[in-house]
């Protein structure tokens, strides 16, 4: 954890300079995609797609909003930074090729914990076959500030919008909902009693999945790989960052439809279902309107169902209505309910 | 200026909140150019290179690091944030076309202050024909952060990196050098008196153009088409954001040469001048170690100098020697100096 390793020289990183640090981060990259022809170094990276669309997309990470240093190994916090620009790209059903990486770093923090930083962004990229052609570095007079873009490549026919969802069409969701929220809930609780009482060891055990959701989670690039060898093409996509519930309104709004879901057929880990309860949270709740979970929600005519619905990664969990601007959730008692983009935000600032 | 905007409500951002902030400042935006397919409002912006090479670069901006907001303006900041990417892929001899934009603000900003940076971002674009194509808005626990990326393309033959020079070729810089530093230096003084006395009020007559090259820098697209129509391309170039010195060995160290360049020579303003001696300040100091003039320093052949003499936005300061390792600079008396890396944190540092 990062407080360790405060105690460095103040200057350790004036010391190396903007371009002695650069160097060091970025010293064993070596070039995977053929599309990274230049990579560090130059004013800019260059690229080559060829007749491929390229996608670009890019998200910022600030301390103190987006992750807790206390909680948040710099490893993970990296990986994770890399893994979510990833998702975003998979969400158009494209494949990540490139990130650039801009950070910064208040002169407190040592060498040895950005390297642990780029550790992780580079494992990310190592697994998920991205090269990382470029950014920048600077001073925060705060906390840490990661910027990443990735670009990423697909076929045009391939691409998938948020805007071809269809009346009928099914809603799919991959993996399981609302574990990153509650693995946050964990780390929040297990903070407070450590500020409380700092001799009290964190109690996890048991909440291993819903931590790792929360600290390292994997984009979906399995279930873009899926799509092409059970040949279906969604008709739109979202990563889940935000939350079902806003993600879900994101696609029906681009659409113009509406859309049912049902309760019963939301995807719960049998972990957050416990750490919920053991909270006093409703997990459907957390399903619904917990974010990061880095899953991908997607569309998919009603001529797929067969091809999609022995696949275990995914749950189709309602359909696409002409309703426009009507998002209902079916309980298990079959009352109906609105959904509201409520999202990741609303939910934190009432627990 | 911004202080005048800290009297809202503090929840002004959180009730129009992230995607409604999104939508309100990218409202208005209309994509110019072929290869923006897809821009603002999906999970990553789509683009199509064709057969031309994409080059990508990236800066971030931090408040209090890179920017004053007492004295800059945020419609100028906006504009900087874009242009000092520009210039990134001009120094490749490639034309930006797209730009990704992330900002991290804090609460106490205004809508109209925010509205005030995209203004600038935005007219940016427009007068170098780039759509601003996606990005990332998010709170920050400080100050404003922005990060933009910026995306160009060339033919390949027309890429021009900082590793090409080679002995004999003429070292060249376009426009003036020193401004931007000492225009910083002004601002940076009046801030000083203001602060000791607020009734005073700033003085900078006769010092409009450094203040400009401060706060509003233009990247030299100009340059860059001029290269186009006398035909030459040159063998290296570099933007000049660190300072002349540190950028000439950039080039030096990447095409494993030396150099040696001539203090009559370097093009200086009289502001520039005339600003140094009144804080004083050494103008070829100024000039060598300054930063953010994003003029562009590139070298060319020897055979294309009839072609490069005449032309009034450049200045031919020195050439290339085989000594590698080795930078010079000839003062007026004929002395020669060897020129450091001193770049432009450790001028601001000394001043």
């Amino acid at each position: 954890m990062l407080e360790d390793k405060n105690q460095k020289p103040l200057n350790e990183l004036e010391e190396l300079g903007e371009f002695g640090l650069i160097r060091h981060l970025t010293q064993n990259i070596e070039l995977k995609n053929k599309s990274s022809v230049k990579g560090v170094g130059d004013d800019a990276a260059v690229l080559d797609y060829k007749e491929k669309k390229a996608v670009v997309t890019t998200d910022m990470m600030v301390e103190g909003i987006h992750f807790d240093l206390l909680y948040t190994p710099l490893k993970h916090l990296g990986y994770k930074a890399a893994t979510s620009n990833f998702s975003d790209v998979y969400a158009m059903n494209a494949t990540p090729k490139q990130i650039t990486v801009s950070i910064a770093v208040s002169n407190r923090i040592s060498i040895e914990a950005l390297d642990e930083l780029y550790d992780g962004i580079l494992l990310a990229c190592e697994i998920y076959g991205v090269d990382l052609v470029g950014g920048d570095t600077t001073s925060s007079t705060s906390g840490l500030i990661i910027s990443i873009t990735a670009i990423g490549e697909a076929e045009e026919k391939e691409l998938v919008y948020r805007s071809g969802a269809a009346e009928n069409d099914l809603i799919c969701v991959s993996g399981d909902l609302g574990g990153a929220f509650m693995g946050l809930q964990l780390l929040e609780r297990e903070k407070q009693i450590f500020n409380e009482n700092p001799t009290v060891q964190p109690d996890f055990s048991g909440y291993d999945y819903v931590l790792e959701r929360q600290l390292k989670p994997e984009p979906r690039k399995d279930v873009i790989d899926m799509f092409r060898e059970i040949g279906v093409k969604p008709t739109s996509m979202i990563d889940v960052s935000d939350g079902l519930s806003s993600e879900l309104i994101h696609i029906c709004q681009q659409s113009k439809v509406g859309c049912t879901i049902y309760e019963d057929k939301l995807p719960i880990d049998i972990q957050t279902i416990t750490a919920a309860e053991g909270m006093n949270l409703d997990p459907t709740v957390c399903a619904l309107n917990g974010g990061e979970d880095y899953e991908l929600l997607f569309t998919v005519s009603l001529d797929d169902y067969d091809k999609i619905k022995d696949q275990r990664r995914v749950s189709v969990i309602g359909h696409i209505t002409s309703d426009k601007g009507i998002y209902q959730l079916v309980d298990k008692s079959e009352q109906v309910h609105a959904i509201s983009a409520q999202g990741w935000d609303a939910i934190l600032k009432k627990s």
